[in-house]
């Protein structure tokens, strides 16, 4: 079995990317870096552990670009312009199929994004992977929680739901059997990044998150920043084909869209004059995104359904609720 | 049981510490952070995973003191000046007592070295910490590895051997008897972080590395990356009185020191010219360094007790190595 640092130079070190700000990459006790002036660097810290986030056998590529795009979607919906990255990777064993097939999924996405990994630590222990990443955003013009005003309209990237359908076809094998089994089950783990979204917004959007506890957690974290509330109409939620013939029920499939998570889709709110010139400049970067609500005074979530308002309790996943 | 954003907020969110320097903290997707000009970030990262750093059982506030001190002994080796650190905590339960004295140990370090924790990511999953500690280093003085020169003198901080001796103790319990067994186990958990050092160095060390892998496996990768060979005289190795107690022979006491890993004290070497000067600045802020052997141009190291060769292959721990 080769030793930790020849793995760790076998697989990490010998990328091909090279950032003119990092002055030192791997092989010293730190990295050294150099941030642009005048800008804030925005940092943001995700693990993926095995058991929890996705099943040990899962195929690695898939890991490696999950773990990375988790990371790089917090970015995004910052507005951030992705730079760096730090690895923590603990693994069981020095198994160097999976590594290869991990390190695939993972550069293939950070070099799409200029992204250099840094350094990091490699460690035996229950398999896991925890990512830092950062990047770059002028100051002052980073999208936050907390700017949500009263009347903004709610948006959303992408289809919502698809994600929740692909675990469910990860956890239940039965499920495997459905229309598009497949295709959801690898969405669930192969997101694509909305960093141009971020980019875009920037100085447009009142506020911003991407969707990782699901749609319904996640605009309660802008309503609380920004101490607004919201209503979203659930027949406007953005559902692809694939998801409907998988539920074979429109509702049932609005329901995993509001709660479905690492979706890794941004939720932002626009203030009303702002809407058809960011619709039109989605459109110019081929990027979908749907109107599926307001911001309130109310400081609570009404859900409606084509006008009338619903009862509901669905709540986003929380790791430790029991 | 508490939902995870309660715990995260609770217990780690609630920090004092506020630098200047941090637009942005915790409550976002990322944390907002402005670096000073004409400096270099220096970042590192670094996993402890219970069962192979530490025991699932071990004093909380030790291993959260142990797991940060890890992290700043990279920055303290590149002689960096901490500033922010990142978290990712996986935790098999929501166990507050836990967390109550993880938090204890961590935060009374990170405040004594003004480091304020950024943000981070809690999940469930087996007992796990990794960090991303930054720090700053004006451009052009970081103590890099590679900079060793033949003819420098090769210096250390502190005593060492104490943490391997404290590892059997915590392995095995019947050395729980022997002298100082408990003082010892404390060392191994509590290094104290040698940052004064680091930045003292600036400018003056030709190379440095923190003592991780154990001297004899870290000298090498001083050696590696200058392209260089060292000597190392053992009877020179600096050994805590409680060490020789408790090992009751000094040859063996070497053994430890020379092997011993997760020490944290820094390795460093020094132009002859420069050592005068650097004792004297080390006993002003009361740092202990002792000179232990020299650069070579020989491309190997060499072991010497009393001016005597010693044949000796041992190696530094390496995880991965069966």
């Amino acid at each position: 079995m080769a030793g930790e640092f020849d793995l760790i130079s076998k697989y990490f070190a010998n990328q091909q990317l090279k950032r003119s700000d990092v002055a030192l990459s791997q092989g010293d006790d730190c990295a050294l870096l150099q941030a642009p002036e005048n800008t804030h660097i925005a940092v943001s810290t995700d693990s993926l552990i095995a058991g929890t986030h996705f099943l040990e056998h899962a195929n690695p590529q898939w890991v490696g670009h999950k773990a990375l795009a988790s990371n790089i979607s917090d970015l995004a919906a910052m507005g951030a312009e992705p730079a760096w990255v730090s690895m923590a990777i603990t693994l069981p064993s020095a198994d160097e199929t999976w590594l290869e097939g991990f390190c695939e999924g993972f550069f293939e996405l950070a070099n799409a994004h200029d992204l250099q990994l840094i350094g990091g630590d490699t460690t035996r222990g229950p398999l896991g992977i925890t990512l830092t990443v950062q990047g770059f955003i002028p100051q002052g013009l980073a999208l936050l929680r907390s700017g949500a005003k009263v009347g903004d309209k709610i948006l959303v990237s992408g289809c919502l739901g698809d994600s929740h359908a692909g675990l469910e076809v990860i956890l239940d094998p039965s499920k495997r059997e459905r229309a598009h089994a497949s295709e959801l089950e690898r969405r669930h783990y192969c997101a694509s990044s909305k960093v141009a979204l971020g980019m875009m917004l920037r100085g447009k959007a009142s506020s911003c998150i991407d969707i990782s506890d699901g749609l319904v957690s996640d605009i309660q974290h802008i309503m609380q920043r920004s101490n607004v509330g919201a209503q979203i109409h659930c027949d406007k939620l953005p559902l692809s084909a694939e998801l409907i013939e998988f539920t074979q029920d429109k509702h049932l499939a609005q329901q995993y869209a509001l709660k479905s998570g690492e979706e890794y889709e941004l939720c932002f709110t626009l203030p009303q004059h702002l809407l058809e010139s960011v619709r039109q400049s989605a459109q110019q970067h081929n990027v979908m995104i749907t109107e599926i609500g307001e911001i309130t005074d109310s400081n609570t979530l009404h859900l409606f359904d084509n006008g009338q308002a619903l009862e509901d309790d669905v709540a986003g996943f929380d790791h430790f609720r029991s």
